[in-house]
């Protein structure tokens, strides 16, 4: 098959990358690290930001548009802030082009701006600023914007939808009266994200907390979802940050409480990004391609017909018309393949390479049975069934497969989170058998920084309701009152 | 009334500006020329876009995403593109900032890019460099494309929503084997955009196809509409262009056809943008504030409960929850304000500046006989009626105001539209009651800039099915065979 991808066993970074071209996901650009998103790939990005939107708002958001400007002197606001994002940025520096005496073009050096504008890396300080205009009193809050955007962050080692120098995404900033408030958001929005996850990416994640070092610049706390990819590797799905007062201090956005007296604002902001597309794709995937959980997939069911003769066409395509509509009656997304230039087995291989979670075959003898093949993505297991009651056997059918995408991921995580007391065991475990390690940590940045400068492991997070339990830091031997989770991460 | 704006008839730019500003539609951002849309100026937006959407689906096309940054050679390839556009764009030199020994933030100079990145103004050439990729043999063809984006074009003189710096868009990039399939393509999202603008925007607009002075530049030709605000200027709300084969020549871009022979591709681009939300504003609202159709209202209804004491409030709200939920059932968005910190007269002007097309106030002595006060927008008119059979009636009301806007519009356009035969009447007719002007022209482009420089109105469009008519050019008096549509413009 001129389509097949290497195995994910033999290399799973080519495998991914390979899967993301031939599934026509994706492609890279000639600007460097930004990708093209293919109509494919983007109508997996506009179900899922249809159903998060829908969440969004169900919770009070609303949402707004900032630019993509920022002046370059808003990232000194904030102390942290800048510290850790204000590096690598794409920077506007002149706003005019112009054709030189060769009839090139090149840029007009007369049009240079005063202060350079930077391409937003995330939105807290435009917004901020903003928000100094919005809020006098606490009859202002709270505010629950959220924004669908495009962001820039000019990264050396790309990868698609995993790492893109441009990336789409949504950034929530919310601003509140009070620290119980912001915090209550911050779970909130966390809450949605894992709810997103695990029942429509079908992914088991994980909910926790950063440790200090691994925090967003800028926050007091930092919350997130991690999940497990096939190789063992962890992929932050997810964050929600807790902002403190440190952005309204910045940008001097203060309030008027019921009693008049002023104080900073708190905040919030939150984002998930095209990463998902990345995770879906290295959680569920095989060696024959996409495997979509039903929820997400651009088309659920694909209808090829089996035929020698036009007039076998007609017959199938008459039945077809019917079953197409009983399914679209359900909600459920029909794509009848009836392209005479391609074989069976060609539209087979590539309805599997894209994902289609079931595929319903109907030949000649299947009419003159009453019966259609049918094969699921996931397992790739097919199996003849009735005509009759045929739309609501897909339908359940289909819930079955999302149900079973999960429960897959989510065994496959189980047993690949370890607990390890030592730090030979972790080293050992880290290079043999990737995957979550929960282990004993002495609760230091210094311990930690050097785990991950040892081991390139770090620590994904610090789970919620975690068990507290006394033991010794698998590296330093120090007291710890807790286990963490580590990981080598995307 | 501390919202009061000043009257349109007094100073048609400021009630505008002021408008847009106190209807929480938008506000202007520390980045010159770039807009912040507010949540309820960006709920306008997110309407429109799922009814364009939707349509742009229905005519089978996808949705997909490009790079925003566009590497500077490419604007050089198409020559007449670059003409028209590659002079005021906002261009990245630099991808890393630093702290100096200042502590101050600066742009790292050893991080300069070899080749200037600009923020496309618009995704021609970006996009046909990636069609290039894509296309192979006409089985590749028609590729059916769409982006929903920001673009930046560095605007000089900017206004809110109508010339930005920084706006959101759609386009549409199409590619064809033929001629005849593109133009048709053209022809089809010209009617897409009419469709949108009379039966959503409730925005009466004339097809056309520009002069070629007034082409999209690497435009073979240009259609439009255009749109007659309440100032008598003319506005043009959406354009559609056929490419010919200019950026498949400029990209190399061919394909094979049936009989295996090598030809370029035919190629569209059509878009919209917020202007839309600037069109929408100045075509309806008045010295009370906006004039939103239903049908692209965030907010259909409101309710506002009239009452002296919580126990009448309690029993009015016992009412309204049916209501509501009544006119939810119908698909109608119903807001009940039942804030106790404004009074019945503040809300009352708050949602006639939003303009929300339905008001209902409901007192007590409207409980004890069964009734409701009911407002409309656009004619500012109250009636009493039943509350049996309430949501029906608003649900008629809603779909009447709809109608009523637009055959305002309607009136207003054909009251402004006036043939004229000689140039003194035309320049009189301009600064005395500006509005459309139909009249012949000898076709040339001296003429057209002349009448321009000399009057500043422009040939707006020659409308579709334009009726053949032998006349003399106002200017010239040289023969003309049609007249054209002139006016001032936005």
């Amino acid at each position: 098959m001129s389509k097949g991808i290497i195995s994910k066993d033999e290399d799973y970074s080519q495998w991914f990358n390979e899967l993301v071209i031939k599934a026509d996901m994706a492609e890279y650009s000639p600007v460097r690290g930004c990708m093209i998103i293919k109509p494919y790939g983007y109508s997996i990005w506009e179900k899922m930001q249809a159903v998060l939107d829908k969440m969004f708002k169900d919770t009070g958001h609303s949402n707004a548009y900032f630019p993509l400007l920022i002046p370059k002197s808003f990232f000194s606001k904030e102390a942290s802030h800048v510290e850790g994002f204000a590096k690598e940025c794409a920077v506007v520096t002149h706003y005019r082009l112009k054709n030189d005496e060769n009839g090139q073009i090149v840029v007009d050096e007369e049009a240079k701006l005063e202060e350079e504008l930077i391409i937003r890396p995330t939105s807290e300080t435009i917004i901020w600023n903003t928000y100094k205009g919005w809020i006098q009193s606490y009859r202002d809050l709270p505010i629950l914007v959220n924004q669908w955007a495009n962001v820039m962050r000019w990264e050396m080692r790309t990868r698609m939808f995993l790492r893109t120098s441009e990336f789409l995404w949504q950034e929530g900033h919310t601003a509140h009266a009070t620290a119980e408030e912001a915090v209550a958001e911050t779970e909130q929005m966390l809450d949605v994200y894992a709810d997103f996850a695990e029942n429509w990416l079908a992914l088991p994640v994980v909910r926790g907390r950063k440790t200090p070092n691994e925090r967003f610049a800028g926050a007091l706390d930092t919350y997130c979802i991690e999940a497990l990819m096939q190789d063992g590797k962890a992929l932050q799905a997810g964050t929600s940050h807790f902002l403190g007062q440190n952005f309204a201090k910045a940008f001097d956005v203060k309030f008027a409480n019921k009693e008049g007296k002023l104080d900073y604002v708190w905040a919030t902001s939150w984002g998930v990004s095209t990463r998902l597309i990345g995770a879906l794709i290295m959680a569920h995937s095989d060696d024959a391609g996409l495997v979509l959980p039903p929820k997400l997939a651009p088309i659920q069911v694909v209808i090829v017909p089996i035929y020698k003769h036009d007039k076998e066409l007609e017959n199938i395509r008459a039945y077809v018309k019917g079953l197409s509509a009983e399914l679209k009656g359900k909600g459920i997304s029909v794509k009848f393949d009836d392209r005479d230039t391609q074989r069976p087995g060609f539209k087979f291989a590539e309805y599997e390479l894209k994902g289609v979670p079931v595929r319903v075959a109907i030949g000649s003898r299947d009419m003159q049975n009453g019966t259609v093949e049918l094969a699921r993505r996931d397992t790739k297991t097919k199996e003849t069934v009735q005509q009759e009651g045929l739309a609501a056997h897909i339908e359940a059918l289909l819930e079955e497969i999302q149900t079973n995408i999960y429960a897959k991921a989510h065994s496959f995580r189980e047993e690949n989170t370890v607990e390890v007391d030592t730090y030979d065991e972790f080293k050992r475990l880290l290079d043999e058998k990737p995957g979550f390690i929960s282990a004993h940590w002495d609760g230091t940045p210094e311990t930690e920084q050097r785990i991950k400068e040892e081991t390139k492991a770090t620590i994904r997070c610090i789970p919620l309701n975690n068990p507290q339990q006394e033991g010794k830091c698998i590296l330093t031997g120090k007291p710890s009152t807790q286990r963490v989770l580590f990981a080598r991460a995307y």
